[in-house]
């Protein structure tokens, strides 16, 4: 999940939802359901997925080796697990490669204390192990940073903690309680892209001006001639965030080198330089850029459809193969993909024979865009910018993405689309006995299913579990294997296999929104 | 608090409390009171103490640099408080001092990731920078060491990981509930040393088998030439736990490099080494040891009784100096420290002319086994193993120690004291208002209070509030000021600073247990 998220949950408006006519008894196939549960619950190689994804290809982000072996790995194993047309599909271009080859981090004066961090995505090497004094840079204007001026040449540049590390009184991880469930159920739906508010508008501005105070003080470090920045992202006792936004485009200007830390151990040299006890501070990081193949890819595999007359229609599902650097994502997204995996692995199994012909994307890029899916759709669909709809956009039935972390499957999100309401929630009802029981109208943004919804064509993200997902994985360095729940990705296998199979079997495509028009869309 | 704790806790014995007989009511000073508050809450000092304890000393492990440093540092800080008689005193040879001058470990195969970990206390040096296969040795009796002979000469070995991660559901920190905390005012004492149960002897036949087994295989990967180690002694995201027990003692037998790691990195490891994907890492500590002065010291400082009679009388208060080296032991024992010394800057500030003397005492060597207090109880008031009662074992009154983290002060334990119940719930009757209630029939262990104890001297430990100090900050990497919260830390100021007045003015000194027989001491 990306970070876009955050603007359009909090900037969310409710709009009344019009009562549902009753509609005629949706089909739900129990037995195909029995095999799917059969061969889910109790032969899953779901774990087994997200181990050789987190652990045996690690870090995977857009560009880096991480998510080559990812590219390579999975679309092996689907065509192991009997799908055909396994392929890369390039979507365009993405920019540079980046991996990391070396990232050390400690404090050597007042006293030796290694540091928890990791180079920012896409910064350059150190010029070797530097050892340098530190200077703290206290600005939220660019007046504070004229403050600084001469005194930066060849310093460790440490900048401010906007958010301290949390106290702990409140659990890291949680599941929604039946009451969150009721609401949500009862909610009204909101737009995906909602009218904006004077908050919104004051959040937006205060964001450009961070941003644009943050290039500022970015080039002035560079002109100034710092060897290198420690900043953080926020997280606490060990777990740090790592950051959105880098400078991956092949022709991007240069930055310094730059570590994201430990809040506790930036704060440690705070408190120390602003009492007057000089800090110094040794790092060494080693980066590799790659721009032999700046293009992006998705993962694409099918299971064939066997009526005559709909196998030309598609069902898709996805999650996205990339992932943040500091971390080998697992719950972003490692477990969408194993579980979405999973899901086609049972169908297959189960020898079960859909109509429509079922087709699996691994996204990439989505951290710095949902660039993977953007493009696809725009390379198969239709350009949101124009609307003008390709061939394929009248054959694809709905596109099912998951992408919340790591927790199980509670229900599905309508994405303000009234129809599917009595459809999902006869598909949802033979899981209520895995927890899975919410239809709600709302709208969630933030991952890929948006591009499709972004075209007017049916996308649905999944209700998950939070789990830790906010608290200590999402883009930090703490989304490892360890974190993902195997009970919780077998159901969201099951749930999904049903859902996909369900859909690919019934006998009209699912109920459309109506198209968006292209100027709304345009950017 | 030490690693003892466990076992006294573990093993208690309920033992009936006789009723209490109705006492003549306990004085209690108002207007002092007041004075201790005003200066306590509206003009603390507690936290910039805690600042120079923790960020500005560093780590304190025993005998370490910043051991030193925090003893120079406080010697000077409670003579500019107005104490007097502020000095150094040895307690007798601890051992060799030890301070890590590096520290990296990373993995290097199948791909980069910088792994979170740090010496294990006294540990060696790597020979430089190391880069070497890993083996992973899994074994839980000797035989299953065998099978590794030949296979270790040249490789780092990674030990098992016992405790898995938590997932996150329960709050890291806690307070203490009214029901809990009148569940321990209503309990029956516990004996300080109960006897032993078939769970203890289990539990300790378990403990020594382990201990035996890891010393075995301390010896055959030395003999069999392995590089390095490591292993985990638990923790989650990003916080790991050191380890008790190494040896620091000048004679001690060679052992190899060891890092101690974040058990999330350590598993990542065990996962691919067990699906046959070799794995390399490459670490470097440089570890610095001293032998210049094996002594141990206690930081000792006096506000001098003003009454004739009394002021031979003594009332002690005091926390431990020393931490573990992962982190700057905030909350084990920075904060113990900090609020003992801010109770005394607060009698000295409100001017207030205690009758007895009040001796502080700031031990070291306590996560080793309470050495600073015990030696210090030995040399000045008794043996407990022989129970030859020095001249000031009847001078003392009353020792009160703080080293349970950082929480508030929630009441006492009487260490199975009958006759201070009445006492102690008279003086923390002004304390309700700021959640200091309740006087406990219980004992509790683990620290340095039980130095005087074990000689008859009364001993006594406040309850604090648990806050994170089981899931986050013992003896973790994540025992930083940041841990702490000012408002716990200025409430157990007052409370320590009131008791401490209040029993250097009372007309008796406290009332004590019977002596304990040489025999029951004898080691």
């Amino acid at each position: 999940m990306n970070k876009l998220q955050l603007f359009t949950l909090a900037g969310s408006l409710a709009v009344a939802a019009p009562a549902l006519a009753q509609q005629t008894a949706e089909k739900v196939d129990q037995a195909a359901i029995a095999k799917i549960k059969d061969e889910g619950l109790n032969r899953s190689k779901v774990m087994e997925t997200a181990f050789y994804l987190t652990d045996v290809c690690g870090p995977r982000l857009a560009g880096s080796d991480g998510l080559k072996r990812a590219y390579d790995w999975t679309k092996n194993r689907l065509t192991q697990d009997g799908l055909v047309n396994a392929k890369l599909e390039p979507w365009g271009d993405f920019g540079r490669g980046w991996d990391i080859e070396k990232s050390y981090v400690a404090m050597t004066a007042p006293y030796y204390h290694t540091m928890i961090g990791a180079p920012k995505a896409w910064t350059p090497s150190t010029n070797g192990n530097v050892k340098k004094q530190v200077v703290y840079v206290k600005a939220t204007t660019e007046a504070d940073l004229d403050k600084y001026k001469g005194q930066l040449r060849d310093k460790i540049v440490v900048t401010e903690v906007a958010t301290p590390p949390k106290e702990g009184f409140e659990p890291d991880a949680k599941r929604y309680t039946d009451e969150e469930l009721s609401k949500m159920a009862a909610a009204t739906a909101t737009p995906a892209r909602p009218a904006a508010t004077t908050s919104d508008a004051d959040r937006m501005a205060t964001y450009r001006a961070r941003m644009a105070l943050r290039t500022k003080m970015s080039d002035m470090l560079m002109a100034e001639g710092a060897a290198a920045v420690l900043s953080t992202r926020g997280g606490s006792q060990g777990t740090f965030f790592t950051s959105n936004g880098a400078p991956y485009a092949a022709d991007a200007k240069p930055v310094l080198p730059e570590i994201e830390m430990s809040p506790e151990d930036q704060l440690r040299i705070i408190r120390l330089v602003e009492a007057g006890i000089p800090v110094e501070v040794e790092m060494e990081t080693k980066t590799r850029f790659q721009s032999q193949d700046l293009k992006g890819y998705n993962v694409i595999a099918e299971i064939p459809g066997t009526d005559k007359k709909l196998k030309s229609e598609i069902v898709m599902l996805g999650g996205h193969l990339d992932s943040w650097h500091a971390a080998t994502g697992a719950t972003d997204n490692a477990a969408g993909c194993a579980v979405m995996m999973e899901a086609v692995r049972i169908l297959k199994a189960s020898n079960l024979k859909p109509r429509r012909t079922i087709r699996i994307a691994l996204w990439s890029a989505e951290e710095e865009g949902l660039f993977g899916s953007k493009n696809y759709v725009k390379n198969h669909f239709a350009d949101p910018a124009t609307m003008k709809l390709l061939p394929e956009h009248e054959k694809l039935s709905a596109y099912f993405n998951l992408d919340n972390g790591g927790g199980k499957i509670r229900g599905i999100y309508q994405q303000s689309n009234e129809a599917v309401a009595p459809i999902f929630t006869a598909w949802l009802a033979p899981f209520a006995d895995l927890g899975a029981t919410t239809v709600t109208p709302r709208n969630t943004g933030g991952t890929d299913h948006l591009s499709f919804d972004g075209v007017g064509l049916p996308g649905f993200q999944f209700i998950q579990d939070p789990l830790d997902y906010g608290t200590r994985t999402h883009h930090t360095n703490q989304d490892t294997y360890d974190r993902l729940i195997p009970e919780d990705l077998k159901q969201a296998s099951v749930v999904v296999a049903s859902f996909v199979y369900h859909a690919a079997m019934r006998d009209q495509k699912l109920p459309r929104k109506p198209l968006p028009t292209a100027t709304a869309k345009a950017q």
